[in-house]
């Protein structure tokens, strides 16, 4: 069987370039470890490359939320990132979003735009080529970069101006069916989110510029977060894929089950309404970190844009909208934010740029190199992503990088282990290591 | 076993607007079969939004291109669309460019662009994190938007503005190493165009404005083409897939095979040559289309930007580059014009949004429903993507519809054949028609 190299990486050919010292730039501890773990460096402010290491967890959550929208029964599609000014002109937006959007002259003096968000751009498309009852209700959703120009960008990936972003839109021949799409989503955004490892409660929120009076935000909670929440504490207990979602069915119970207790951001929080319905030993304070959001606005797109279908009856009605955010290279950042400790990232086994870390103790004595290896192709054989750090470089050296990078079990190789003829691994969240045979570790990877 | 429904669709419910009629603005086979088959939209000149169909193949050969990258050893990162100018006014690209570079100015009046290509952006990257003679050789590669502000965009996704783009660079210590990393790209481009079921036959080329003195273009042969082209019809029988690639081994000899006879786009043909080496019958003079670049062209960009390491022997050297573009939105029209008759699209398998259509010739009826019920489920299940044209549609809409969107097998379910329990399957590309039995036809698709 051949192993595609991506799947099997040893670090010592790896663009893997880790820093030891505290880069001065970022404030934020996810932004340090992303800067000192090789997975970002600044293109400039608020625009980042991704490195190989960041890049492998920038598609590992985009794909789970690919897979929860599919599933959800949304369609995918790619809209452009350069927009044409006349939507956003028809939509009112173009004014309101002031030196927020990033304006742009074309060679023929055209007024264009790099898109910050594409509720104008897929209403237009939708109703250019839709206009029948019969072709709702439908979710549109793609995952695209876009840009807002930040005056003060900071916090490294989790305020951007360059950033990636699934949106997706729902459009519904009636309010009621819009609450439908809406369900759908909320659905599909807490399994989305505990795929990933987090725990993300939603919270009432306040629509904003987007419109519409029904919307959720998806908070996480981290001590460094950037505003404050108010909850109950029955959530954090609440297992979101507990229940196999039936998208067909009725979601109604898995949605009152999520908003029947009071959670809500500092924006619209009623301290009086939180004591009064939350006893005193179940009142969450805390920060927290906003990794997705949600809105139902109605006609405001449809309206404007010409989203209007005809009807059995001969009549025609502009559509109800919705539309459902998540930021993709944010989360990134919110993951570090709550998963990690003094020396370094602790990646959830889902999104992890690699489940398993080969730490060679010895590099170039044969015993250990003929195991490490040996390990390391039947690691990648059974469909686990490894690393292996087979430079020349001490064992403390390796391990606080193997650490740094956070990958979930840290396979550590050496003369005495391998006499016996076993193998140490540690696991990098709780830090035990144990001792096992090469056999037990394999089925432990296959479970 | 649950189905994710992106991998099972209803046509009642999909978002395939296909045209009957042929769009004026498309001067070209591919602009028009794009947009009757409902793949794309134009959201302004040369720009494009792709609908559910045109993106899943896009994204399936986007998916051939990264893992034959990653097979021959270029490691993945993303870089990001917007870039700073100094960079470019470094390497002396940023006046040369002209007006086909993208400028934008951000709020604070600096001076950014929407990244055309990478050179520039990727030395600085290497250059600014890997210092030393061991770091290399290393390929380096992203897939992403790029921006070039054509005059007069046209024939669709072929010339467009903003245009999907894979771009890998090499970094190697000697011209020697450099011809190295060279030789793997050229390999990984046969193999990817091989699997896209493309005929691409890798011609010498001018180096233009990247620079430097080797370089091929890979150019497949369609009637529509752009540019004129020579070569030996050896080419055309070679097979790039016989050979198991050795990426750490030799690729001379494959590179020799595929370089010792005459090819030559227009730009740099000797018709004295080209009589002279070729017998008269050998001679193709056909129309072709680029469909990937690669250069070698040494220090330029490295020495205007720092990527230089240290030696073993305490001197320094600027490192030696190549450049490997292929562009994957092009592809898709390259592919059409490549591979299509008169009543629509014919994808190659490997590239086709669905591998099955599924026709009920007669929707309602509760027999033939149930019948295609079940092939439905059990091709999803089997892992072939499947569309069930499950409208109540006449037959010759359906038929026509799937002859357009070029799904390689049709299976046509109606009165006659589930009375006998057999189906009947079409050959897109054949044309031809057989009844089989229902496990024939799964025992086909696993095949």
């Amino acid at each position: 069987m051949r192993i595609n190299p991506s799947h099997a990486v040893r670090m010592s050919k790896y663009f893997l370039p880790v820093l030891r010292e505290t880069p001065q730039e970022a404030q934020t501890l996810s932004h340090r470890y992303m800067l000192r773990a090789g997975m970002i460096r600044q293109a400039s402010a608020g625009i980042y490359s991704w490195l190989p290491l960041g890049f492998r967890v920038l598609k590992k959550i985009e794909q789970i939320v690919r897979e929860e929208q599919d599933r959800a029964g949304a369609q995918e599609l790619l809209m452009p990132t350069i927009q044409p000014s006349e939507i956003w002109k028809k939509s009112g937006r173009y004014e309101d979003y002031g030196k927020e959007m990033l304006r742009v002259k074309d060679r023929h003096n055209r007024e264009m735009l790099y898109g910050p968000t594409n509720e104008e751009l897929i209403t237009e498309i939708f109703g250019n080529d839709l206009r029948s009852y019969r072709d709702v209700p439908k979710i549109l959703y793609h995952i695209q970069w876009k840009f807002r120009d930040e005056v003060r960008p900071r916090y490294g990936v989790m305020r951007g101006r360059e950033f990636y972003m699934k949106d997706a839109y729902s459009f519904d021949i009636s309010p009621e069916a819009g609450r439908l799409s809406y369900n759908k989503m909320f659905v599909s955004y807490l399994r989305s989110f505990a795929r990933m490892g987090l725990k993300a409660i939603p919270m009432k929120a306040d629509a904003g510029p987007i419109g519409g009076n029904l919307s959720h935000e998806f908070i996480i909670l981290a001590e460094t977060g950037e505003s404050e929440v108010f909850c109950h504490s029955d959530y954090i207990d609440l297992d979101a894929l507990k229940d196999e979602a039936e998208y067909d069915g009725d979601l109604q119970p898995i949605i009152d089950r999520w908003t029947k207790r009071y959670a809500a951001t500092d924006e619209i929080h009623d301290e009086e309404k939180f004591h009064r319905e939350v006893p005193v030993n179940r009142r969450v304070c805390a920060r927290g970190i906003e990794i997705g959001h949600i809105f139902f606005f109605g006609t405001k797109y449809s309206e404007a844009l010409g989203a209007i279908v005809d009807l059995a009856d001969g009549g025609e009605k502009a559509l109800e909208m919705g539309s459902y955010g998540i930021g993709i290279s944010r989360l990134v950042g919110g993951i570090i934010e709550a998963s990690h400790d003094a020396n370094g990232i602790i990646w959830p086994e889902s999104v992890a740029p690699f489940h398993v870390g080969l730490v060679n103790l010895r590099q170039g004595d044969g015993a250990c190199d003929k195991v490490a290896e040996s390990i390391f192709s039947k690691v990648a054989s059974l469909g686990s992503d490894i690393i292996y750090d087979d430079r020349t470089e001490r064992a403390g050296a390796k391990f606080a990088t193997m650490d740094l990078i956070g990958v979930p079990y840290q396979v550590i190789i050496g003369p005495k282990v391998v006499e016996r003829n076993v193998i140490e691994v540690k696991n990098r969240k709780t830090g035990k290591s144990e001792e096992m045979s090469h056999d037990a570790f394999f089925n432990l990877l296959k479970a």
